[in-house]
């Protein structure tokens, strides 16, 4: 059978390896597997929305209210939006497949940071744009300037990934909204803050206020999620803030009951629960501290980050692929970044215990 | 800003009302709301399910195994193909929109019958497909035939609903098997088998067996779902069964962690669990009878079905618009099917007791 040409040139997203593989394919006792490779809150969820999705799952066969009436709500009393402003999607993964879909297309291309999210050119692939690169890896802007002078009337969306994910670092605001300004305003901005309650809490300057933005600029879709700080990656529930006709338009390509009736519990709750997130950040950041002094003893480079991760870079003769793979043999699953042309590693910062199980490993590893 | 010019031409899917829209816009007691709009199997999912995701809910903080090895594997064993064979998808919806975005476009056109599942025309609209419904509303395989014929060339997505929804008529296997053999391989022919546990329970003419449908034409793709004889519609987890070569082409549009970790535990314990789905099936269907009684007691048509759903035509001087209202207004949600260009109803078949509230109320809404 033959299949639409678009498809040709898509590859699949390399998921973080899961616990269940390293349990099957190393024999380790899935108790004893460490998981710092997909940045998922090593705290879980607030003790408060666990206890409300095991109640809501004997309403798992019941879909969830479509209209997502009380999380948009929330969602809209929390960002001083209003509920219009809104869309929900399984993960902030989905609005940004809505977002290309609108706007992306083979004359329309796509700018983006030169090593950022995976899913901007995978989802970008599947509308046949062209998918523009800065030369620089991590968010330059003057780079991007360049990019959009050149290629000028045929960009459709430009994404910034703020803070970048994998690289862990963060532009302050001040400069996104001055670019912002500068952008022609029939171009998509997606302003991706799925990170961004980390990087607020580490420094105030790279805290982006969607309600400032989405009034300013109407042509922005900023994109937050319930995966990181609160601790529901597994739950797939994300969204995405805009003016009212661009948020109407996304609406369109929205499938009917695109995320459980569980999650939609899960976002509506984990809303009410701010000082769990606040108890996170902490530990996180004071956790970080110990993977930044680990790489000053060691001698390696490691990208300062505003996120739940860091990105850690190896000197050429220590390879990242190997010691990737020898503490995943230990079963401590890290993002070797290798595919992205680094000799770097991703470790998601986990809780206290966790970390130790790593510094313990991974010494022996790169030494 | 300007958009894709496909959005142009699309609309939302009308879903139906969710129980907190009737406590909201009525004021009804939430516990007092019986909602037989949307197919979802009134026991719930099985006990055994239950308690599993309650327990998985400790793990909603990490995105499920993305390779989906259990739960492919329960699904290939319960079927008797390979795993290879299996994709899963956030409900059989997302799977129809991975088979309309591989395969249909502007010049690719989509057959379909006169009234069937709502998703194909709206997935189908996104790609920019023709949609072609047969002149019958139920599936007629003559008129499939003249429409592809007509269209020689120009298709390239076929979908059978085996049963329809949302009449509930069934072709028999005989028939659909005589069919697919006709058809030009090189069209995808979608059989959604969303009710076929409901069909196959009720007359085993009905019965499609996906490993010798796929077995016998690569262009098939099956669909089945966890969301209807599971109980688990609020799960959003579905498949798609076909050939290795077409499965492997859809897997390139499948997100990453496109079900939910505590979905993915839901499906593979629910495949454990048979003898749930057996009582559910008795039941559904001898509560049914209590349907067709009505309708013949009170003067008006039905559509036979083998579903979980019964399909009540009214005469002209009934409205069924009004007759919906009225319910509505007692906390009973039925589908009204006006927007189909039919005076007609379609009714979940629900728990006796909730079956019998709708009686009392239907009679004094109808009379």
């Amino acid at each position: 059978m033959t299949f639409n040409a678009v498809l040709d040139g898509l590859k699949n997203y390399e998921a973080g390896k899961p616990i269940e593989l390293v349990v099957r394919e190393y024999g380790i006792n899935p108790a004893e597997v460490v998981k710092l490779a997909s940045n998922e809150n090593p705290r879980g969820c607030s003790p408060r929305v666990l206890a409300a999705i095991k109640e809501e799952c004997s309403r798992a066969h019941l879909y969830p209210d479509d209209s997502m009436y009380e999380l948009k709500e929330g969602l809209a009393k929390r960002y001083g939006v209003e509920k219009d402003n809104v869309i929900i999607g399984a993960g902030s993964d989905q609005v940004i497949g809505f977002a290309l879909h609108a706007k992306a297309g083979p004359t329309q291309g796509i700018v983006m940071a030169g090593i950022t999210f995976a899913m901007y050119e995978i989802y970008g692939k599947q509308t046949g744009a062209p998918i523009l690169k800065t030369p620089s890896a991590m968010h330059n802007l003057d780079d991007f300037r360049a990019l959009l002078a050149m290629h000028q009337g045929k960009i459709g969306v430009v994404f910034l990934c703020l803070p970048n994910n994998p690289l862990g670092e963060c532009l302050d605001a001040q400069e996104v909204k001055s670019f912002l300004g500068e952008i022609d305003p029939n171009i998509l901005v997606v302003v991706d803050g799925a990170y961004q309650e980390y990087a607020r809490f580490k420094d105030p300057a790279k805290a982006l206020d969607p309600k400032e933005l989405i009034a300013q600029f109407p042509n922005v879709l900023y994109l937050g999620t319930f995966s990181k700080a609160y601790g529901l990656g597994g739950m797939r529930c994300g969204y995405g803030i805009g003016a009212r006709g661009l948020i109407d338009t996304l609406h369109k390509l929205r499938p009917p009951f695109n995320i459980t009736t569980v999650s939609l519990k899960a976002g509506i709750e984990a809303l009410k629960d701010e000082a769990f997130v606040l108890t996170c950040m902490q530990e996180n950041f004071q956790e970080m501290k110990r993977y930044e002094a680990e790489a000053k003893s060691l001698g390696f480079e490691f990208i300062e980050s505003y996120t739940n991760f860091i990105t850690l870079e190896f000197p050429e003769h220590k390879s990242a692929s190997a010691i990737a793979q020898t503490l995943l043999e230990k079963g401590i699953i890290i993002r070797n970044l290798s595919a992205y042309g680094m000799n770097a590693v991703r470790v998601t910062i986990g809780t206290p215990e966790q970390n130790s199980r790593f510094f313990e490993n991974f010494k022996r590893a790169y030494c």
